[in-house]
């Protein structure tokens, strides 16, 4: 069975190692990036560029979209010049950002209407995920599409769910978000109590870690907090995106949150002294000028 | 070497596992407990039962405690009858259960009037943990006390860590308290948050937990939330005894925690709704009755 053509669009710090591991699987891959420079490096890999995305449609039996938030995907998909125009019959779109999940919703709809299908398949593990081709991936929609897909995604991660219909994916991935940013909350007032207690943070971390008290926040962000190292890993910027789309979602659903709403107004302090572009780690300075530390 | 001459203090579901461990690795062993009916599984193993705790220390070169409160552990070392009234000079006494941090440095200062020491070594890991000999335990106090006991706390834990002087194996068990509270209220908000979205919590709980999302608390109490099952782990009555140590030393040295604050407050309203003996994942049932589920 001959492979099928993949288009990849957005390739900043995810989608740029994402659409390296398809080309080294062999995918025949065309690829379109806002930023065109961008496409030099997988195009002297044999990657083909396009000059819109309706034009990677033309050209793909499966096109990926990896771009930073919902307006984006809605440009690319469905604007002008967007997938939408070339999007061939018996297709599937899958998009790999995280966005809002009645955008997807609509977006499958819309390209239903083309003989077309949408899955959202956003992911978690950041830009070391991505480079290692460890990301997990949480996928909403048609099944018979996930699993004509589920060669192709394996190639960028290691764990893969089908969660549901469309914007499933969408939907856990914002689950994912709450533990991610309430843990890392707690890493935070752990380190604060540890510091004003004058215990040895590094210390207290290799203490607890593996208990009951381990998370994946405090081994891996808990280190760097205590290092005093604020390099992204993942911004705080892009964190609050995730929690306006988790809160409006539950807003939706009058469900209340009150530790995401907590964790969503200390970021705020922290984008609004500068450090938006800071990793989520940032927000151990919030809790240090609360305290006067 | 002849081995140290052991006393246990306090044989409750943490205590008599432990005590067990003891008498197996062939420690000469001499036990008390309030209630004495829970002596007899041991006594009937060769462990000798004293009367009072003074007569634990008269027969002991190393005593442990292992009870519910601060005015608990008082009383059995500071109290009539108690540990001090027969304590030997050169005796460790070590704390492992989970109080205050100043009364372990008062203890000291008490025991070192009579030519002991007092370590103060709180533990993690739960009942499981005491019966399978995995607790963690966080010591604080004198380092060459510590060093002379090693062999004896492996005998019941897997993971040690000198923290510090007297009292830092309890402000690091308070770390650990911070993080296993506010990563159960992020598990709570998350699956909260599925359900109103029509997910299935056990595959959210499947797709996220080995990524930046994971925490103990969600591998491990999320399925008892799925499944509906409240009964103890570590009862809510328990945390809020801990989180209650937690909140008056931050106050003491005005560390804000927000939401250690919140999770305590959460958790007040599983107590008025009788919930304060089921296990910390109780705290779901707090968040279901805000959003009227």
């Amino acid at each position: 069975m001959s492979k099928e053509r993949i288009g990849f669009i957005g390739l900043g710090v995810m989608g740029l190692p994402m659409a390296g591991h398809l080309l080294r699987a062999g995918y025949p891959l065309t690829v379109y990036n806002r930023t065109a420079s961008k496409t030099a490096d997988l195009a002297s890999q044999g990657a083909r560029v396009a000059k819109a995305p309706s034009g990677v449609a033309e050209q793909s039996d499966v096109v990926i979209t990896m771009v930073s938030d919902s307006p984006d995907v809605e440009a690319v998909v469905a604007g002008p010049s967007g997938v939408i125009e070339g999007v061939r019959p018996g297709s599937v779109v899958i998009d790999m950002s995280t966005v809002a999940p009645l955008l997807e919703q609509r977006l499958d709809e819309l390209l239903r209407g083309r003989g077309a299908t949408l899955l959202d398949a956003p992911v978690s593990g950041g830009d070391v995920g991505a480079r290692n081709a460890t990301l997990a991936i949480m996928v909403g929609g048609d099944r018979t599409a996930f699993d004509r897909v589920r060669p192709i995604l394996e190639t960028m991660g290691k764990k893969l769910t089908h969660c549901g219909p469309a914007g499933s994916g969408q939907l856990t991935k914002l689950c994912n978000q709450i533990l991610v940013s309430v843990n890392l909350l707690a890493m935070c007032e752990a380190l604060l109590f540890a510091h004003r207690s004058g215990l040895d943070p590094m210390l207290v971390i290799d203490a607890v870690k593996e208990g009951a008290a381990g998370s994946w926040q405090l081994a891996n962000l808990g280190p760097r907090v205590a290092r005093r190292d604020f390099t992204p890993g993942f911004m705080i910027d892009l964190m609050q995106k995730d929690l306006r789309l988790i809160q409006e979602n539950a807003g939706a659903s009058s469900t209340p949150l009150p530790a995401v709403a907590l964790v969503s107004q200390l970021l705020r302090s922290a984008q609004a002294h500068g450090g938006g572009r800071e990793g989520t780690q940032g927000l151990a300075k919030v809790l240090e000028a609360l305290a006067g530390v």
